[in-house]
């Protein structure tokens, strides 16, 4: 039974965490922690829980954390999180880390995104990219685990098939994709404010968005060379859920049923990718931790949909198929 | 041509009053102010005014607001508005004020519910209580009136058939109501948050909702006797409207078919309340100014359903229609 | 390992049924029934099992029913279920019916609000109503278990501990509730077209709704004398979800806390059931067999509320926990 | 005062007509038909009209239509309208026509997209494309005008001043659309049941769109050479708008800035189109005739995107604007 701790479990990852580990068979919470001012029973942080889980949101103790968890989800935000993983890998845990913190290999590119000087070059060299679909066997070995942006899994699920053959131009990619509203995360504020962003759609992130280096960054690994990716995020009034359709340029003639049969035997093996013979819905998805996967030829161009639910597939699900796989546990534990 | 100018219109009503104003044939806007932290171009503040108002929102100053409009909308909140009226009097202007500080005539009350001290009893004395389809004569003549509370306007046009002929019992009457989120005004909170809101409905203020002596008040004018409501308002998750389900008990038998006779002709010559034959639906008075109602006799109890638009009928509309009766203007103006 | 069969699996509670056996440990799906119509592989049927349930959708064949299954759940409409339970019974099985062909114990209740004939008077009076938090004991030696309707199983868990304790009267109680959109089923409807139904709350079935005998019928039981209830349901722009306010005139001064004790005491083993101490919101249980109770006493009324998703412990949820109770199994497997 | 009569006018886009005009200053409805299973008063097929509109929707009678109108809005749907125009001109009206019937030039292209031979060649060649932004000048003096796609009048708008300087390339241009719910009109079905439809978001049309070659056709006649367009439209649950988010290549560098300045230029004129200096929402123009574009350089792409109300812009309110053109009233009459 892995013990697993939740460091910055107040926040949306942070439930979604708690609601699948409290049905996984082979790993149970014993330790979640919060700043001082999110604390308290987690039945009153989140009335959901009422009655399914008696444990306290505290105060992080790191010698507490090394003595109760062997796991630790650390759900902290960006530039947050680098101050605190070095101290939880020394206490001895595994660490999925659900920050941008230890995605970006340069960190040049992450300074500039992030704005911020990042203070730990030493585990982000050591850290694993948490795609299991690209790098499960990497995952298996490793401490420390970043996970992966909600939209690079999506956008990337999306399209890696053609990069790893070689089928598509690598300068002219675009990724528009369109995100429920609990991306923004739990803090109001005014564009998410109920009668403001209910029946809307608007795109924000123009040209700046920083889940676009991260796509590039393991885009061009899988391709074996640069690649440029134009992304362009949409916020939508659900709450969970994103559809990303991605645009791009094949290399020679390809029809649809060499399309699905390169896509279906790409991912023939993997528990969560499933190959649609239509386009999906952001509602096939939601509440689990699969990715489901269109792809067409049209017009000339080649467009891959794909849906997730940003909060499982995009963050929490994901982190618990990467801590069962560094486990050796049966990856789809919980996840079912 | 009144010259209209909005106090506070930053906010929802603000933004109503704008949207209905604009349409007038007969009024203009000549002057805006809110905050000044609030203050800017209309179309920055509000992008869907965008080539529709040129004006500027700007901090009060009355010398100014004296010089240009005939009328105030006053959109303050509670508490603040009695702060301003007097001297929006004063400069000569007929108000129309959206607060509670003007409606309920007991000062005793308003304390215990508001929890401060009223400032101007004088002007309170002399307010009109803006609901028209029971107050037009005493508007006509008004200097002030005080517009109605969103949830006693339709829990009132529901019930005052009834209490007017004494047809029911007045120490039992139960207003259930489910009101948008925009109810809630336009300041982001943890509650009205999308992920939050969204797909979800609670009641809240159980026992303490300031609209319920204001009911109380009124249905007690109307009665001619003192009356009491249990009202419970709830919360969902569509941006505006408000569902009240009204449950009386009448003093003597009555069926549908009298309930509807008794309903149309009191409301024969209101422009803004239709009578239904089946129970209103929230949308069909979304954007507009009408109440519909639906009255029928189930198990021994009156049942009265209305639906409303909390930011039209609800507030800002009703107050355009009040502008309209005291200015002599055809009272449907802009409202059509 | 508990075989189960789903009759009527093409549906919404088929649906959540499958979606909740698929992760029950002690039982599995084995035989899926639908009109041949709606038959295929689930993965076709509902796209959201693609990759999780590998079982197809057939026309019912009693002969291969019986040798696959131990349970069934039965998800068939009203009126159609009465015709298939007789045969699901000889085949062995041991049945939780969906419809309310078993609810009502009264056939001439059943054949006014229902308009058809009582068809199966001998498994009607075997029938135990399914409702584990008032009937555990008689649920366990049971063949054929009556599940609840929504609106009875939200509105009878904010009520019981009072009927029981004889502390309100019984003339009186008014059911004020609101469902999500599920409950209208999945056949497309003008009024459930989303541009209808989005943005919208209406009251519908005033006087006639045929939870009304249910709910009177079960509350009559545990009070031990004739209950009156006026039941009006509403529906609400969201998926799942029942919020119940309901209304009760108590025989003799109660206050907050007594009632806070009562409820917490009647419903201190239950799993499912948790008191709150604030309003619940629906957004609280959703996806989950829990019911969030709150009870107040307001102006001399004691109003309560629950909080309850229609689609789980308003038919499928509860419909395993009945399953659960029937084979012996841990009450909360596949549930928690 | 234009006597105004609206052909088909049951459907989403005749209620809307009816709003708009019912505020109209210098036109009014005169009569209003429909097949017979949807006729009756229109407060009874639209309660949102009780009190509004007196008027009955009858079935159509030609005579009587002559006689009591000088313009028909055309709302019926393909395919059918073209067997209708033709009697429409007869009597002496002058048409604006909603469907595809009149819009695409080459009866090839229409009749493979429609499946369905086009039957009325003659009036296909007099009809104005009525894009008023484009063709404000054809559309003064025309007896029919093909009242533009809402696709179509998004994604034009928000390229043509590019197309018209030649500023891109005009072989791989893309229009990544999403429409509000109330695209898929007023007949109910499974896609667009408000439990399938609420919280969701998909792709369809994928390389079929009708509205695709229309689009081509108006950008090639602006662009002076054959434009190909990749269109992939989605459906999102909301409503009301239609958000497009176009990407296109441009032949020469260009900055933000060039681009703000180009496209303020070429619509400074046009009272419903509104430059914006950030992305715009949805919400910013729900309910009105104006389309909000912002248009920036990203990656070496530009990116314009555009947002109007599907009804308003995309149907019923260009409608009335070009019926304004043809009878030589103000252009914004009804629609400000």
């Amino acid at each position: 039974m892995v013990r697993v701790a939740i460091i910055g479990a107040s926040g949306y990852t942070g439930a979604e965490s708690i609601r699948i580990i409290l049905r996984h068979s082979e790993a149970r919470l014993t330790y979640l922690t919060a700043l001082e001012a999110e604390c308290g029973a987690v039945e009153d942080v989140f009335p959901q829980f009422k009655g399914r889980c008696s444990l306290q949101i505290e105060p992080l103790d790191f010698a507490k954390l090394a003595d109760l968890a062997d796991a630790a989800l650390c759900c902290l935000p960006h530039k947050v999180s680098m101050g605190f993983v070095p101290k939880l890998l020394e206490a001895g845990l595994k660490v999925i880390d659900f920050s941008a913190d230890y995605r970006l290999k340069d960190t040049s590119v992450y300074e500039r995104f992030y704005q911020v000087k990042h203070t730990d070059a030493d585990n982000l060299a050591r850290a694993v990219f948490g795609l299991p679909e690209l790098f499960r066997e990497r995952i298996k070995g490793a401490d420390l685990v970043a996970n992966p942006g909600c939209f690079p899994t999506g956008a990337l699920l999306a399209i890696v098939p053609l990069l790893k053959k070689g089928l598509v131009e690598t300068d002219s990619i675009i990724v528009n994709a369109v995100t429920g509203a609990s991306g923004a995360g739990k803090n109001p504020s005014e564009k998410f404010h109920f009668p403001n962003m209910n029946e809307n759609l608007f795109a924000y992130g123009t040209g700046t968005h920083r889940h676009m280096p991260e796509m590039e960054q393991i885009a061009g690994e899988i391709a074996g060379s640069k690649v440029q990716i134009l992304f362009q995020p949409h916020a939508g009034s659900f709450d969970r859920g994103i559809l990303s359709t991605v645009y791009t340029q094949p290399r020679k003639n390809v029809d649809d049923e060499q399309l699905f049969g390169l896509f279906s035997d790409f991912y023939k093996d993997e528990p969560f990718v499933q190959m649609r013979k239509d386009a999906p819905a952001v509602k096939d998805v939601v509440g689990t931790n699969y990715c489901h996967i269109f792809v067409a030829c049209i017009k000339g161009r080649i467009v891959s949909f794909s849906a997730i639910d940003n909060l499982v597939k995009g963050a929490s699900g994901q982190a618990i198929q990467n801590m069962n796989i560094v486990f050796g546990l049966e990856e789809t534990l919980g996840l079912k």
